[in-house]
């Protein structure tokens, strides 16, 4: 394998190497874009027909992509395009895989994407290819998981004919300072000559890398980032719960606790936790944990309070209908916000999704307005359509729900028509907990 | 009452306002000092004897307070004297109180301190005189706990007699950046003028005031602040003790982990929870939920953690002597540290005794050293002498365990005297997690 080593690296210098970029999503397309604008020739291979059409017609379908870019890569520099032939895998030098891993209905992870991901790879790769996985997995899927099925599918040898690393992708969708670029970036490797192959690769696109000393490593560090927002998002619902029944403002409580300079960081409740990341990826460590005979307590804990966060949010909503007089069953429901966070157009795991639903349940009429998604689906099936956001339809409603943070909501119309608001994130700022009309969470 | 205040405010701007200080410990006596080097008359309430005797000999006994400086506040400026007559309590125009709200073995509040300080107040107080307690308790203690005492021992009316306000400290004792005057402080009064008051008198001695809206705020910023603390130790507690198992170096994944800029805070893990406030504090708010029939899942499942810390650390020493082909009953161990945290000189709710206990329950014999600590006693009344750390002591015990990490202690000079170390505070930095020698957590 030394010479292949040489190889690379020769490669990697001179900016010959080709790069396979699997998934072209959130996070794969951002790097292949990373990689392509550094001069790179990247092939992205997507099952999706349609996304390898959209990119191959330099159409941006990314937030965190500027249009421009995209038609710099792919239409004026060419060195990005879009493949759903697997079979090119042959033509790269190294393949990073950035394919989801979600969890099934039972919260156990689906691991099918990696591993078809690992077969194809495996099936095609040529002798010397270098192979990263970027998807949050739990510690040992690198080593024990994919290995085996690339050693097997290959018949090729780790570290004697391919080399195998783990490095986490840090996306944070709508972030304005760190993108793929300058966010540091864990690198993770079997073996020496796998960590010098990654460590030259990886640099070529990004700032700054932190290596580790093995795949396994690395696997923890984006699940420890992870669980500790989890667990803290956790920590404020559950406090926000209690501090509503005592008559506590708990954002002011936060506001106040930031004025320690040392030892603290802000965490905000909300209707439940979203995205695609902090809802799930504690998930995979209990997955693995489970094989340790090993409980972990805290992630159970924060489960089970945001398990219960939707449920809650139903009663709260129910609750100040039932104050004005009103049943559930017998109104209707504006949700303000279905994006999982503020300001981006991404429903995937959102809460909001779920308190509709169990309002729904209720026999509520739902509806919902979010300016950056106009339709949306739920895990049932049931689609809604978003509503046009107007002074009518504000006030006609039974109560209005501020389900995401948005900050082009213009609140202070929004409550003045509104006939009762139920706040879960303080948009709302200002107002007393309980005037009658407003009720925060 | 606003001519009463007119008074007090003016006492204020010349600077002839008298504060009483109840309690002189970690708390109360830097505070006491930080008003009287402002040339402010303090009088340090004391019930024990011994501490006033202390404080009027210049004596220090409090690390964060220089020697130099308790000298010239109290011999030289004479602005700061301590009494344990409580009676004199009617000479103070405002009265702080900074007494310890320990847990009784319940785990529930012991607020008898507070409760007798309410008492020796309010049978002593002048008419217009400011109250605040700094104590950490539990939301609604200052409005539902203090406030009875205080009206029923002094037949004044809050508002009307006294004022009332909570204010938390926030001393980290052996923080060399913050301490009591630059700390910001959060203040929540009852009421327009007990807050104007206690900005004026607060605003003398602390350069950041941070305002809240009422004592039962400024109650939970203090247990947001702690639980906060809690949550994370005890979560990285667990994630060390699974991690332990996958032979995952957890260190090496949190300081991976910080290298992401955003949305992540660093916590170590330990034998346990140390100190005076992050092992009780969410306690105080556990005792309350109860009272509005609600359940801490987080701060139960932290508790749950760390109650078994202990007894897991005595597993790790005992599986590395069994590796060794010894048993815990017939060996020698030596603790390393027994403070709650590195380079202080305070062992109270220190993890380590605790581990001490558990391990002479097996029937060991334990020794330990801590440069900072000559003999300790723990909560059941054994008392231990500290060692020398000679090289005769580390080469004849059967294991070294490394409980606090003292910038002074020689790592490797311990390590290579030692015939076996289990290190629970990673001080053995860059040695193999199991090399047969040192055991990591």
């Amino acid at each position: 394998m030394e010479q292949n080593m040489e190889k690379i690296l020769k490669k990697v210098s001179d900016k010959t190497i080709k790069i396979g970029v699997i998934g072209l999503g959130y996070v794969g397309l951002p790097l292949a874009v990373t990689f392509a604008r550094k001069g790179i020739c990247v092939l992205g291979f997507e099952k999706s027909e349609k996304k390898a059409q959209l990119v191959n017609a330099a159409t941006n379908y990314i937030g965190d992509i500027e249009d421009d870019v995209l038609v710099q890569v792919v239409a004026k520099d060419k060195s990005l395009t879009a493949t759903t032939d697997f079979s090119r895998i042959k033509e790269c030098d190294a393949v990073i895989i950035c394919v989801p891993t979600p969890l099934d209905q039972f919260k156990k992870p689906d691991m099918s994407f990696i591993e078809n991901s690992c077969i194809d790879i495996g099936r095609n790769m040529k002798h010397g290819t270098f192979v990263s996985l970027e998807s949050t997995t739990y510690p040992t899927t690198t080593e024990n998981f994919m290995k085996p099925i690339l050693e097997r599918e290959s018949g090729m040898k780790e570290n004697n004919g391919f080399w195998l690393c783990f490095s986490p992708e840090r996306v944070d969708p709508g972030n304005k300072d760190y993108k793929t670029e300058n966010t540091p970036k864990v690198v993770g490797s079997s073996g020496v000559e796998a960590q010098q192959i990654a460590m030259a690769i990886y640099g070529i696109a990004i700032q700054n890398l932190y290596p580790v000393s093995s795949p396994r490593v690395a696997e923890m560090v984006k699940i420890l980032e992870n669980t500790y927002r989890l667990i803290n998002i956790s920590m404020i619902n559950e406090l926000a719960l209690l501090a509503g029944k005592m008559k506590i403002d708990i954002w002011e409580v936060i506001e106040a606790a930031k004025s320690k300079p040392y030892g603290f960081q802000a965490f905000y409740p909300g209707p439940g936790v979203g995205g695609h990341c902090i809802p799930l990826d504690p998930f995979y460590l209990e997955y693995i944990a489970k094989n340790f005979n090993f409980d972990l307590t805290m992630i159970e804990a924060a489960g089970h309070i945001n398990n219960l966060m939707p449920y809650r949010m139903m009663n709260k909503i129910s609750y100040a209908l039932n104050s004005h007089g009103k049943a559930l069953s017998v109104s209707t429901i504006l949700f303000l916000g279905v994006a999982y966070k503020p300001d981006i157009d991404d429903p995937r795991e959102s809460p909001a999704l779920l308190v509709m639903e169990e309002v729904l349940k209720k026999g509520a009429k739902v509806l919902y307005h979010d300016p950056y998604i106009k339709r949306v689906q739920d895990d049932h099936g049931r689609l809604y359509e978003g509503q046009e956001l107007t002074d009518d339809l504000i006030s006609s409603v039974d109560c209005v729900v501020f389900t995401t943070n948005h900050a082009c909501f213009d609140v202070e119309r929004i409550v003045a028509k509104a006939k009762l608001v139920v706040d879960t994130r303080n948009a709302v700022k200002f107002v007393q907990i309980q005037n009658n009309k407003v009720y925060k969470l």
